[in-house]
């Protein structure tokens, strides 16, 4: 450990696959907008902005959605007292073919766009970079953005909605939401939170096939990117106040939970996934839990940062995951593998 | 200019959307694999290794996509000697929904992966964000993969190829092949380029859409992006030997040379486009050029970085475009709007 530690004041190079943030970098403000049966959920009243309906005044789904992105990083702008041209660069993202919500949705903003593919683990991915850009000095403020949408989501990933098919209980729900995070090398007179640690994510494969059980397929990229970031920093699971994932929902917590057992790592007592937290399952019908970019995206807006914010929790690992599939590989009988990239968030002080 | 100049001394954040490294990045090797087709153009005898058919070995083109990227990068690293582990982060991306390309291709790398989207744009996306990331401490080395398939492009975005549509003359053909390169924050014994400065763009819509006519879609975004750059580092066209875009193709050149022309810029004596290099139009029925984001990964490794390593060209604008639609975009109405971001490349002296 103490190794580790001394090598740490000398790069931000960490171990096998992380960065110590010597420069940390603030999250100053973010904004969560969510449809109508997300705003029913057990976090409804944390969200800034709950839809009446599922189209926001849009044409389509994916029009919807992109309606979701454009608001959520304007109310996260307005929230921080900044102006659109005080961002350097945008790190956003999608799940739909070709992030079509992404570039409609923030097109209009004329900003450098950085545009990425996590499938949920973005949220993850687009603060990782852009703490990566701001930290190295290569930018002052930049903004993070993503979102999923239940009904784009069912028709880019399963079955025409008028279809009505049945759902396995291992099924998760996908969210419809979008959280836009303002990140800045300068604390200025507020922040949520601050960024001081990364550990971005390889590809795992279990050779799960189940498209239906994403949490199952996931589960192994979280324990993976865990269990390394828990190495690299030379930390134990009780270092941090929550262990939170992003969508694994209750059958892939059973499976991430006993995997990292196995390695002898104990996350029970920390572990929380947004996807269990935001829908309450029974009342909710929502299975398993709720999925989706969006998922984990506005339950650290809403909720997350706010404990952080009020020092209720001190150090947080924020790791969403994502299922990397398509129809078409899905169709083609490819399994589906999972990514997830950790990010360390702690209370601003 | 000398403000500028001054303010870059200091800071790497230059002018309204540019970053100045002053730390440069070297490329210190690439690798490029091509289809058949690409094999017997004018650029066929400078590409690593040429499919004897499009399918390399494998039983989809999705697959033979991966295959592609998983030749190029191991080819990359085998070139510049290095190990798989030597390389800290994966950056990149292709075109198919949920980059299946990508997650496939890599996955046995083992390696973390940042998954990015800039359909044809990729290539520099990914060597700009891999050269923010070394420039800045956080990975000594990395590598970007990026590619395109013909079969799977068109499967992706219009016809199934046994239909036998007819295209337009406006429209392009889809490059099969892939792009490695591998970077690192110091040059040792050898480099093909070093990275000076980046100019990341944003998304442009001019309003058009037309998918078969993607050169005039895309060539705002480049003019945007090649506009800013000159001004924000304060130079004129002929600072460049070369100024490339990635797949504007014959009909897109026109429109970004009379675009510039417009702003009083008069790019005609540098302009070079990968989409109009690699085919042999007459000859090979591919119409208006190559695109895909294997188009501006090829040509930049197997002829643009031959011309610097050999000090033939001592500095280059990359610029490679991207249009970003989608099936979904494209049949709900939506216009093709279009990023480019740029990269300067030197001569590695």
């Amino acid at each position: 450990m103490n190794k580790n530690q001394s090598t740490a004041q000398e790069s931000p190079i960490l171990g096998k696959q992380s960065v110590n943030l010597k420069k940390p970098v603030y999250i100053i403000d973010s904004a969560s907008i969510v449809g109508k049966k997300e705003g029913e959920g057990p976090l409804g009243e944390l969200f800034d902005l709950v839809g009446e309906d599922d189209m926001f005044g849009s044409q389509s789904w994916e029009e919807a959605e992109s309606t979701l992105q454009k608001e959520a990083l304007g109310t996260a702008l307005r929230k921080a007292g900044w102006k659109q041209e005080d961002v350097r660069f945008l790190f956003a993202g999608d799940l739909l073919g070709q992030e079509i919500a992404t570039s409609f949705g923030l097109m209009d903003f004329e900003l450098p766009l950085f545009g990425l593919y996590g499938a949920c683990s973005t949220c993850g991915l687009s603060i990782t970079l852009a703490s990566l850009v701001i930290s190295g000095g290569f930018a002052e403020k930049a903004a993070c953005v993503t979102s999923s949408h239940f009904a784009s989501a069912e028709k880019e990933f399963r079955f025409p909605l008028g279809y009505g098919n049945q759902r396995p209980l291992s099924a998760t729900w996908t969210v419809t939401g979008s959280g836009a995070f303002v990140l800045a090398a300068d604390k200025g007179g507020k922040a949520r939170a601050k960024i001081t640690g990364l550990t971005p994510g390889k590809i795992v494969d279990y050779g799960l096939k189940d498209s239906m059980n994403m949490g199952a397929c996931m589960a192994p990229a979280a324990a993976s990117t865990i269990e390394q970031h828990l190495k690299d920093f030379g930390r134990k699971p009780d270092y941090y106040d929550k262990i939170i994932t992003g969508d694994l929902g209750t059958v892939g917590q059973t499976v991430l939970i006993d995997l990292l057992t196995k390695k002898g790592i104990d996350i029970s007592g920390q572990h929380m996934d947004c996807g269990i937290e935001i829908f309450d399952a029974k009342e909710q019908d929502t299975h398993a839990g709720g999925s989706g970019c969006g998922c984990s995206a506005v339950t650290l807006s809403a909720y997350v940062l706010k404990m952080l914010e009020e020092g209720v929790w001190k150090h947080v690992l924020f790791a969403p995951t994502g299922a990397l599939l398509s129809k078409t590989s899905f169709n083609e009988g490819q399994n589906v593998p999972g990514i997830a990239h950790a990010v360390v968030l702690e209370s601003p002080e």
